[in-house]
């Protein structure tokens, strides 16, 4: 599929984020940072930036901020062509408040992401050819919860992609407020036969869909009952809401074999949201890349990950070099250069 | 009715003012100034900022940013008795975006106001007593504008007012982007009976509600189809974004008698916003202070306007002192102090 | 006492607080960020936004710095009948400078607060009734060393609240550039027979009041010798000036049983300044909350101060909800939510 | 051409802008807005916003400042696919310092953009197709005074756009800094014969080039002498930095027509940079846009460069319809409405 | 006196300046500007800008904010040889708050200068080579008005100058919230005998010191009742806080002769606070100067007014080749470049 | 040489350093922070802190950003004297990028220093007094490394310096990106016979100059081979980013004796940039104090470098009497004060 347009489209929301700066609260102060993020988004810039041509498909109000929207995706390299504009008079971009924690107070999220425009997505808003234009296809589980529309809507366009050949991923990404577990279950599981790459954490496979054992047990499990080719599951450990150590497994299902590496510890968190899209990013770019596997996919996976930690934002921003830098760094005992210069 | 809690309690939405600083447009940049603003709540924080007591009635959501809203208006001395907040799980505070211009380029918003936590308020929310603690109740055909239920409460509300012997002040305040100009034009004059100080400009007079003739025709004609006792019209000059004039009509129905004065010329405008409201302030200050008349509605009113221009925000910051300080000034010829030290 | 209007009048001077942003030091850099602090203010303000209800009795200078203090105050939900304004020529609100440290640079302060307003506080500035209308009454040892006519109105206030059945709490709070060792011993002394609740760190009663032995037996010593009915000291564990560890205990005099819990480790410390008062306000909420006692002081103490090391400025910013969850979180082992959303 | 690829593609360097915030010196101060200009990138940046396909042909230092010229400019829609990275050792973006004036001081500009990466620029580092891919190729006096090499790169760059049967545009911007006026006239002499639409203010043409008459005669003689089919002046007046007049006038060499419109009076300049860039921008899609023409040439053009002059950076922020809205405004006599909402 | 060390020695107290961003006001907001002025500081700063070697003699606190003052003098190029600090314990600096107006509100200035360092400053501080070691030594009516000890110092030292052969330059700065009419007339009268260059405006020769008639006739007095050498007296017309025209009247006594120039005209106010101190400097630089004398006084000093007003803070940013460009461009009819490049 | 004019000159190149706030990258965003920094200047600055006489032998560009870079020198007391003005058109000022990391993305630099004005500097750009009037002259491997014309100054420098009987302090500071280890090695072994005191890492010994064995070793080989009589090599162990731990070692070559101290454990970095510099301040400060030696230079050189740590931008901040007390803290076992207040 060397000669589709793309390799990778996303289908999700994009969100406007706003965040108070430094430690200051939401409850306070009269400055907020405006930033783009979206779980979808977050992971075809990451692609995007590590060389890989990808485009998201979302609708954005026709306004200023969906324009904005759209405008720093393309700063990261992210192809407009999917971003359709909605005219309607009360369009509006979602929007989310993020307030930075630092232990033992949590950061905290309000969501303002009803009615958005994006609740209204439909296969006509786009033509046939998309369906042929990319390698890979992906979405998440937040995508599915926004509501009757858009989920017929991403249900259907996975079936499309799926018959041209698409390789179809899926991270369930559950989020409780959205919808309720068994919602998600019984949702994620009637598209589990079209998903070939596959992203479930431990905690989510055990609670919403059930599963029991070791992490092990469980990524063959649903290997086991779905045609999935690569299961993977992030292991993150939050010391603090500025210390956190986080590594990953990836079942390689042709080959039944797990792969697994030593975990990025002590990592300095700066802003950890997006840092699991970074980690889908790294492991799709892993996956992608010429002569792409799971174990690249792992080990550009937690890189992704663990710098997007570092990052302010929910969208990253690193590069291919970058990312080898540090997983070289990551696999060398004994001397490290302390700066890049 | 002295001896009232409140001078006045003003019935509106209270939204979340996001605007980018300087001149920067929304479609960049990194950064939203966060403020609070809406056209009663500024106008019952200028009554409160000139030194009478006054509180908002309105309805928001219970998280972090209703309670910034909240704060914000304790911060200029209005009190927070009859802010109800909302607990269902999507509640959420109206948001407007707004972009300051600079000449040829007008000044934009972008509203997001939709299904804001306002829009379910009842009378339910609040307690009998309410209805006496008042010497004046004030709102706006914002109001009226923001959905059925909201605008059945404000009538509901105002009838009861009135029964107890409250003045109601009304403004006109037309926006087209919430209604159009016929159902503005039938629900305003359903209520017109109940009010006792209007405010409404020449134009909307004259293309929502068909007056013509000169200003004074106009204002004559509300006089005589329903029993108001004072009309407000401000009469603003706009130069280019930065550079305005302002002054106003007073008409005294009892004594019916214009009151009218020179312009407030060369006013240097930082922020336009909210500076219609700090004239209905001044004036409802210029009637309810002790000895209030409109003449006093009529300086107050076209001073607290004129500062608000060069104030940032939709909120006035001013103070009794000051404001005579700039009346005082508008009535001397020859030497004005350059600075107050 | 539930039929009184204050939950809580705390008597101190409110201060203004610059510190530049950061790290930077204060011999350098072109800002400062501007906010208000005061011990007994900061007291107040975590009472406040616990819930219940109180005021700040003080004076200020009545110019727009003043006027910021007591608007800052109103922000959090602190009651502003009992700050008077000082119309003299050449009133002054106390200032103080804060530089944040950084292991092994230490924090600084440049205090500059001689000659503020809250040096002329006299009886004269405030009515009769307001004597009977809180339930608890505190000052600390701060307003005591701020000159002989504040100290002599602070020991007066005291004794007269005391006479009308109020409760009375007194943090010792000893400040060395403020006043000597002997000077405070001295004064508190004579005060400690109208003490209820009393707050003392070990260090200062060893140092400054001579008591010896383990923390136990001082607190026993003080119980002793006074009829105060409950005694609070702090431990915090200075790791760097960016990671505390910090717990409490509290002895119930009537009970005679010291309350402790495990400590509030590896706090991620943004601003250190007020953290004590935070601990203060906890306290006195959770002995004042319906159906308080000691052990709801120690844990309400604990969290408070714990967040508050979480929040820039001297003024605590947190609410019940918020607090609770963090003891809940403090006293479970194994899974915490990793976010509030 | 409505086959090819982009509707214009431009050739010139691309600066990083550093300027002190408002009215800050460059020789004070801590802090510099980061920002990204150059004349021909200002100028695509402005096509596209009108939307039509534009790209940049340049040569960026392959770092992060060199990535963050080329994010900024797809942030506006302008394609990358001609930007070449330079990975010398050395290679380095140009640079300059902006500081904005107020009357009686000039705004002042210091220039470090010596031994950058377009110095480099050479034809093998581009591919033949290009030359088939645009309907019009655009460049500058400033590219031709960038270097021997630069200047010999953009000469056989316009002979092979020429060739290829593309339109060619070209903006003298004299720049005294960087050549002399006999270099500029001799070499852009050389060129004209390949220029379509040229760019000539009144000044440059009577001191650089001789030129005598008015400003018809010069344009009329330019016309004589080469085979120019549109040529533009721009008339502007600089009442003081911070208000100026701007109109043009366009001759239509083949209709041997003059098109004027009366002067957008009364700019409100927040950042006089690059609209003359954004005038070139608008005339070219006033020219380049389906049934394009000398007098749409001439209302965009005013209407883009008056508005630019509100925004702050070289980089122009604007659309089609906000134009449009800017054009009738300024052919309306009478009522306007104050905002746009 | 080419040989001496100082070209001009000042004495006057440096305050801390702290102003709110942009146009917000001192009674909101989270952010101050922090900066360093005092009127006899601001012209040692404006004549060392100017190329001649100054210093400033002052008394600071021994802290961090007395060494940003000192350190922000040396930024400028004044020596601060004779900056003594005092280690008292409760040495402070003055403070003074500063807010920024638009018409039609007023800038406004909250001082808190009491007690600062500067009131006991004495001869005991300073060796008597400082007596030997200037050109001109310069000070205001703002120093005498600083308190018994201030002034005493103050008067005994310009003697002490007078004695060793030292130009005295004497501004009169009248400043009612310090002293009275009356105090400020006795005092000055008292020191006039030994002054040579003499600065008092119009208002405050009529109003403090009961002149009468034209400019002329009054600068005509004082040179007949003291041995005054030059008098100076700036005329300026505040059009808004934005917008000003400034120029001034020197009177040559020696000569009999008035010197006059139009004034500047249209003059961007970005900050007007210490435009008049940028006037005496301009006028001492024009006297001391290589060949110095009245008509370059009045140049230099309307120029340096003029441009100090477009820069932000106290303190004059300038230098000699930019005020000269000024000067030229003032003088010049007809074309002006635009911007320096 | 107590009576030499200064205690320290130092020649090097002055950068203007721009980093994005906090953790932002320079790829990303819209501000840049502008600081001074510099090997040799920060030491000169460094010194002058601590309280002795220093300046900085530098040339610069004559604009804006030269004069920045002056006056920021003499803000901390450098004096400028030896700073010589570079006339040319293209003169410029060297700059480069910083972007703080966080772990594991480690900090990153791009050096844009080519052509600066230091690398035309020459002997005649200063005359024959300079080489008298200091008693240390420093500079290091970064200045030697800056071009032909720049090292033969240096090197002829240091002779002058030299034979004057100045103290020689050199810095290997060793930079492959601006020449390699064989042209290092040969430079500085031509020059080594000349310096007194050698600052020279153990990698760097190890790796450029090949010396074997222990730390210990080495220096001695280095006083064995050359007339050094102090050589100091820092040790420090970078846990992470924003954690580390410093010490160093010191040998005194003529007492042939080691000086050593337990490290500074958990630095909390702020900016790492300078903190060997300051290292190279503390110890020169330790030596050239009056009294000074090698127990001295070892105390304050971990000192200096530990706060340098704590402090934002390459430049040190600190004091004498601070620096007194760090040490003071290290020292002691127990009981530490919290705070500076």
């Amino acid at each position: 599929m060397q000669n589709r347009k793309f390799d990778l489209l996303s289908l999700g929301e994009i969100l406007l984020r706003l965040s108070p700066p430094d430690n200051e609260r939401i409850v306070r102060g009269n400055l907020l940072e405006k930033q783009i993020g979206g779980a979808e988004a977050n992971v075809a810039a990451g692609v995007s930036l590590m060389g890989l041509k990808t485009g998201v498909i979302s609708k954005l109000p026709d306004n200023g901020l969906g324009l904005f929207a759209g405008n720093e995706l393309r700063f990261l390299g992210v192809d407009d062509e999917y971003l359709v504009y909605d005219t309607e008079k009360d369009s509006r971009l979602g929007i989310y408040f993020y307030e930075k924690g630092a232990a033992p107070r949590k950061s905290g999220v309000i969501y303002d992401r009803r009615n958005s425009s994006i609740a209204g997505i439909c296969l006509e808003d786009f033509d046939e050819n998309m369906y042929k234009s990319t390698a890979c296809f992906h979405t998440s589980g937040i995508t599915m919860a926004l509501g009757k529309q858009c989920r017929e809507t991403a249900i259907e366009m996975m079936k499309r992609f799926k018959e041209n050949g698409t390789l179809i991923s899926f991270d369930v990404n559950f989020r409780l407020n959205l919808w309720s577990g068994e919602e998600a279950k019984k949702c994620i599981e009637s598209i589990l036969p079209y998903v070939d790459i596959f992203f479930c954490s431990e905690d989510t496979a055990r609670l919403t869909f059930g599963k029991e054992g070791t992490v092990y047990d469980i990524m063959k499990a649903f290997a086991r009952e779905y045609p999935i080719s690569a299961i993977a599951s992030t292991q993150r450990t939050v010391h603090s809401p500025k210390m956190h150590s986080f590594t990953s497994v990836i079942y390689d299902a042709k080959e039944d074999r797990f792969y697994e590496e030593k975990a990025y510890k002590n990592i300095e968190v700066v802003d950890r949201i997006g840092s699991g899209d970074a980690y889908v990013a790294g492991v799709l770019y892993g996956l992608l890349c010429p002569n792409g596997n799971c174990e690249k996919a792992l080990k550009y996976g937690n890189a992704c990950s663990a710098v997007k930690n570092t990052i302010p934002g929910d969208l990253p921003s690193l590069n291919r070099k970058e990312i080898e830098g540090i997983i070289a760094d990551h696999e060398t005992v004994g001397y490290h250069s302390e700066m890049n210069r």
